[in-house]
Formats: C-alpha cells, sequence, structure tokens
C-alpha cells in the first residue's frame, strides 16, 4: 500500500490523437480537423487566434504551484494524497498528480471509475458504497483482469455488506474485494452514525468471505461549512472518533492481515486538521490519505474563503487556476451588462463568477472594478455596474470562478494558458 | 421563409456510427465496443441489462406526444416553431423537431451554431449579438459556402452593429447578415429599452451594406417569472410593443425588401400570449416565430408550474419525458436516506429532484410517498424520509427532474425508453 498509483501513460498519451472538432465549444474553428496534441503544440494566443467565447481557461503556473504547494504540504505532514478525481475527470492533470505523488485518485461511482480504469489508474478509492450488481460485476473482471489493480470502497450498513456479498459470491472474485468501513456523524451525510454501528458493519465486512475490511473512511466536509471556531471543533471531533474507530479495530484483531490499514478522510476545507489527526503515531501500519480535490485549481470564492492555506501562517496559499471569459454583447442600461456565459459555462451552485479583468477591443487588459455579476440565465450573465464602470459593448470581461467542480464538468477541452500563450489542452471525461 | 429547415439527414445518422464505451455514463460495460446504433437496437432492458446508476432516460411516448402537441397547436394557431436547441444541443432531437414542423432551430451562441451547421441545419437563429470576430469569421465561411443556410442573429445597440459591421466589412461576405433587431424592456435582460432606440438600432442595421434587417426580436421570459395575472399583464404588454416595433419598421419602409419579416419570441411560459398577440393579421408579409425549447421533454418542477397547457382548458399537457434513476446506498438515520446521484448528474437550479418511484430489488416498483430530496451535493442526493417511508439500502430510486436545460448539459449519451426498453440513444453536444 506504500507505493505509489500507476496510470498507462500511452492512454493519456492517446488523448492527444483524438480531432479537434464543432464537438468543442470555444475552440477556433481554425484548428478543426487537427489533433489535439497538434493543436496543443502550436502554442495558440487566446486572443490572437480566434478562440470563440465563451471560454474557460486553466492557468499553468497556478496550476503547477498548486500540485508543488500540495505535493509538499502532505510529504511534510505524512498523509498520503488520493486526490478525488470527480472534480476534473481528467487523466492529463491525473497524471500530473501522480508525478507529484498521489497515491491513488479517488472517485464517487461507478462510472467514475471506469473511466480512471481506460487509462490504467492502478489505485482508485471509491469514496461511496458500491451496491450495483452490474457495477461489482465489471469491477470483479478488472480485479480478475489486472492484480495490480487495488480498489476500496465504503460500507456503513451492514443490508449494504450483505448486499455487497450476495452479488460478489455469486461472481466468485478471484481475490476479495476491499472495504472501508465508513463512519460519519449525526447530521452528516453517509456513514454509521455512531463507533459501535461502525463495528458491527466492520464485523460483518471481516466475516464475509468476498470483503476484505482494509480500515476506515470518513468525510468531514459535511459536518461544517465555514472555518469558525466552533466548526473547527466539530471537525476535530469527528477526526477523534474517526481514529478511536481505527484502534478498536485494531483491537479486535481484524486489520491484523493487513500490511497497512487505510484511513481517509479529507475534503478541501480542513485537511489540515485531518492530517493533524490521522498522522499522529499509530500503534500499528496505517496509511493515512486525504481524498482533497479542489486543490488542484483551488477557486475564486467558495475555497477561497474556506482553504486552510488561507488561514495557516507561513503557507503559501493555493493559487485560482480557473478563469472565464466572456463577452459584453449588451448594455441595455447604463447599470447592466449582458455577457454571453451562462449556468452551461461556469459554476454557479457556490457563488456566482467574479469579474476580475477587462480587456478592450485593443487588446489592453485592466483591472474591472464596479462590476457584479448579479444571476446567470442559462447562457447569460447579468453584470450589474456601479456608476464608474466603463464597460462596453464588445468589451471581453475575465471572470474567477468559484467551485472547480461545476465548471469542469461544463468542458470537454479546456485550454491551459501561460500568460496568453496555450500551452496545453486538457480533456475532461464526464 | 416559408419553407421549413432541413438538415443533413446522413450526419444525424452517422451518430449511430459512434462506438459506445466508458467515455459515456451509466451505459452498460457489455455494450462498450459497439456502436450507438447497434447498442439501440438490441432492445436492452433499463433494469435486466447492466445499466449503472446514476442514468438519467428520456420517455419514448412522453417525447412523441410532446413533439406531436406542440406542433399541432403551433399549426393550428399560426406560428411556426424554431425550437431553442440549446436545451438538448441533441441533433437526433433536432430532426424529429424539424419532421414534426419545426421552420428552425434556434441557438444562443457561435459554439452551439457551430454544433448545429456540422448537422447540416439550415436555419438558425441567434438569439444573441454577435460581435466576436472570430465566430463572425466562421459565419461568413458557412454562409458563403451554402446558399440555403439561412441565419439570422439579434442587434440591441447603434454600438453593437457598428461592431458587427466594421468585422464584416473586412471580410466582404458574398451576402450579408440578417440581424433582426432586439426589443427588451426596463428590468429585462438583452434588448434596446424602449421602441426609439430599438428604431434607431434598426436603422443602423439597414444603413450597414454588410447587414439585412430581418425583422424584430424579443424574449418575454426575462420579464416575469409566473403565471399571476400581473405577470401575464407585463408580458402582454411587452409583446404589444414588439408588435408596435415591426409596424414601425414597416411604416419606415425598412422591410419592404423581404419575403416576410420575421418576428419572434416565446420561451416555454408564455408562449400563448406570444402566439395571440404575434399571430393576428399584419399589414405586410410576416413570419411570426417562437422559440419554445423546453416543451420536448417539459419536466417535473418549474416548467409543469408554468407551462401555458396547464392553464389552458382543452390542451392536452405536455408530459415529462426525463427521469433519473439513482440507488439508495445509504439509510444511516431513520430519517435519511442518500441516492448516488449528485449535481453532476442532475438539474437543480430550478428546483431540485422529485422522488417519484420506488424500485425494490425484486424488480416491483410503487409510488414512493414520505420522501423528499433535500439537497444535492456533487455525486449525492439527500432524501428526506417520512416515518413512514420504507425505503431500504439497495432500492432504486426514480426522479422527476426540473429544468431540463440543466439535464441534458450532464448527458452525453441518454438512453430512450418505452416501459423499461430502450429503444434509441440520444446524444449530446454541450
Amino acid at each position: 500500500m506504500q507505493q505509489l498509483m500507476e496510470m498507462d501513460l500511452a492512454a493519456v498519451a492517446g488523448i492527444r490523437s483524438e480531432q479537434v472538432n464543432w464537438r468543442f465549444k470555444g475552440l477556433p474553428s481554425s484548428t478543426f480537423g487537427r489533433t489535439v496534441g497538434e493543436v496543443a503544440d502550436e502554442r495558440l494566443d487566446l486572443f490572437a487566434d480566434e478562440f470563440v467565447g465563451p471560454l474557460v481557461v486553466l492557468d499553468e503556473d497556478a496550476l503547477a504551484h498548486n500540485l508543488t504547494t500540495m505535493a509538499a504540504w502532505c510529504e511534510g505532514h505524512g498523509v498520503r494524497l488520493a486526490p478525488h478525481g470527480k472534480t476534473t475527470m481528467a487523466p492529463q492533470l491525473f497524471q500530473r498528480q501522480a508525478e507529484h505523488g498521489a497515491w491513488g485518485i479517488t472517485a464517487a461511482n461507478a462510472s467514475q471509475v471506469r473511466v480512471y480504469r481506460a487509462f490504467g489508474v492502478s489505485r482508485v478509492l471509491l469514496a461511496n458504497q458500491l451496491l450495483d450488481p452490474a457495477a461489482l460485476r465489471w469491477l470483479v473482471t478488472e480485479l480478475d483482469s489486472d492484480p495490480r489493480f487495488e480498489f476500496s470502497c465504503w460500507a456503513d450498513s451492514e443490508a449494504g455488506v450483505a448486499l455487497m456479498s450476495e452479488t460478489l459470491q455469486e461472481l466468485q472474485p478471484g481475490r476479495p474485494v476491499d472495504v472501508l468501513v465508513e463512519l460519519g456523524a449525526p447530521g452528516g451525510r453517509t456513514g454509521a452514525r455512531d463507533l459501535e454501528t461502525a463495528l458491527a458493519v466492520a464485523r460483518a465486512v471481516d466475516q464475509s468471505p468476498v470483503l476484505r475490511l482494509a480500515g476506515a473512511a470518513g468525510y468531514e466536509g459535511a459536518l461544517a461549512h465555514d472555518a469558525s471556531t466552533s466548526s473547527q471543533a466539530v471537525i476535530d471531533g469527528y477526526l477523534a472518533d474517526l481514529r478511536t474507530l481505527v484502534l478498536r479495530l485494531a483491537d479486535a484483531g481484524m486489520l491484523d492481515e493487513l500490511d497497512s490499514a487505510i484511513v481517509t478522510a479529507g475534503g478541501s476545507a480542513y485537511f489540515d486538521q485531518v492530517a493533524a489527526t490521522l498522522a499522529q503515531p499509530w500503534p500499528l501500519p496505517v496509511t493515512p490519505v486525504l481524498r482533497s480535490g479542489a486543490y488542484i485549481t483551488h477557486d475564486d470564492g467558495f475555497y477561497r474563503g474556506i482553504s486552510p492555506f488561507a488561514r495557516i501562517e507561513g503557507v503559501q496559499p493555493f493559487r485560482p487556476a480557473l478563469r472565464a471569459w466572456a463577452q459584453v454583447t449588451s448594455r441595455p442600461q447604463r447599470d447592466l451588462a449582458l455577457l454571453t456565459i451562462g449556468k452551461r459555462d461556469a459554476s454557479f451552485d457556490e457563488g456566482l463568477p467574479e469579474p476580475q479583468l477587462l480587456r478592450r477591443r485593443d487588446g489592453a487588459v485592466a483591472p474591472l472594478t464596479q462590476a457584479t455579476v448579479t444571476a446567470l440565465n442559462d447562457q447569460h450573465a447579468f453584470l450589474k455596474l456601479g456608476p464608474e464602470a466603463t464597460v462596453r459593448v464588445g468589451d471581453w470581461v475575465g471572470l474567477g470562478l468559484s467551485h472547480p467542480c461545476t465548471v469542469f464538468d461544463k468542458w470537454q477541452l479546456i485550454p491551459v494558458v501561460r500568460g496568453t500563450t496555450v500551452v496545453d489542452l486538457i480533456r475532461t471525461y464526464f
């Protein structure tokens, strides 16, 4: 369990062979018919080379900074990282996470695991129960055909364990499926609501001939939503319970056969507390694993507000790597402009886009003040303007975004820029 | 302008040649490697044939009903239909709309028009300004290479007209670009705020050698959000102004060179009022065009509440054609179950999914009562349960959805079912 994940690098490189065409919104029509790799290598200019709006781009320097910063922090704090791949669903970014020491990639459902396996991700945490017989059948085929594939999913009820066991016993897998018992908390999301329930689930896993108890899992992010002292205390209390669960499993001898038990928690809001609790010394071999996914792009909204690195002194904060560009096509009132970007293009569930830059038709770029996005329709953004705003029809607005997950799922091919030069194209698979 | 739209039927049929694989969430792993057409023809069963959750499906009978109902209604009310294709971005559904008499397809931005043109849509209304030089360059290439391609976009400012003209004069298109002057209203979205402004915009179009004034456009849906008497009065007032605008344009001689002027409005909430105003006799040849898009699937939320057919007697209401299926994977508290479906899979911007059906593991399906979705996370739904609810881990829940636009953009290949038999697969291009 200590070695890092691997990927099928040829499969990732194969993305470069896909043809760019009208399927990819925002890409220049002049690139149609060439491959992703050819277009990525052309070093197109974001503004001079006929990209059409709306457009979302990734900033290479911010990506590189975030990858390096998170890797160093995890290394320094004694935790492994299995970043949640649901954020980007981008194998090219998974590869960069792997190159920065990722231990595995986390998934949310079976369809996501299928994408990961198409790119040979060797270690997957499925941060969910897996009860669907069709998905279990596919999983067993994968496990049986690739002995290097390591997979764990969650279990939080004896009923769920029974369903998994029933299906798997019919399938007779060549090796048991690894399961982490999931601890939740009252008011939370999934997960057993108390230690005794979690222990009962663990015993059920332990007794199933087709399952192997591989450790314990949790998710603290459902229990609090800000960085207040009381929220942090709730998180610490929950993490202490998760630690106690692992110790109780060890005391009961249920982790004895493992080289190293997995204990995992950690979204992107409280991973400092997760590391502080889960990387403390253990009386048995334990691999503490964070699953934060949003760090790779960070954001200009929700995560900017709640990231631990915003409140820890001496740490380089993550940098926002996502930016949208949209044109001002209408200014029908002095205090209102409309941008051609909407709910199909930008996230809106954890805060609306933040106008940051104004690009004039002559190419001059300046900070945009006195402008706020007040609403998104499907394909329009309402930009409320202050009395001094000089936004003109034909200008372009650069927007910061909040909540990267719901940005990536709106774009299948995203230019990566250094300055205004496109240095790569990132393919997503949602 | 009177003839109906055409499409490149070979291109639409070509969708059937695409390979089904791990890129398409929810599809059975057993179908991977076969083509969309092969899988569509297999008559798979939604529950017996290894689809994995979460899954969204389209109901064939509801689709057929909605297509027929809307076509008959438009025919009976003297209006043409250019359904807004942004709802589905599905050329196979555009083809069915064309077969039901659609006059054109409406788009929201240049990237959408590129998709339409890849499938040969012969008449496109771009319900937006088009000022982006890169997009205009592509458009001119399309117009010059296909004399049958009819395109109109909106203009709501003299500044916008000047920008269009400047770019187009450099490009020297073989024919002028058709423009509809857009009338808005105070408090609305885009569109000139009064008749005099709209007339000034129209004059600017009329005077441009590279533009042709083709009529007038509006969107009443931004001005009201319910079916109250006062909302309906606001809508009627706006539509009367739009009618007046066309008459003023005609009086000024600006529509004299047209075979038929276009006048268009109509989302999915007030299209009855649009038809009532715009299909009244005109003193000049006018083609009144509705642009409603959501009717094709209708919904179980926002449009159910606001559709005119819900309040007009003697009309068959539209039927909801979208349904999501997700498995109950956790029931950690008596009053809470978690479903493996979230913001990546289901719409949440105009109301949360509505639990409707419960499917037991033995295949029995029954109405689900005492259950409400209270929140969606990225990949989870919170199902609040009443005291009598008998939801069990392993059951599947069928959910109605609100706002089809933000469902379609989360699915690239959607099974169409009759009962539980899959009769087609619909490809979307977002």
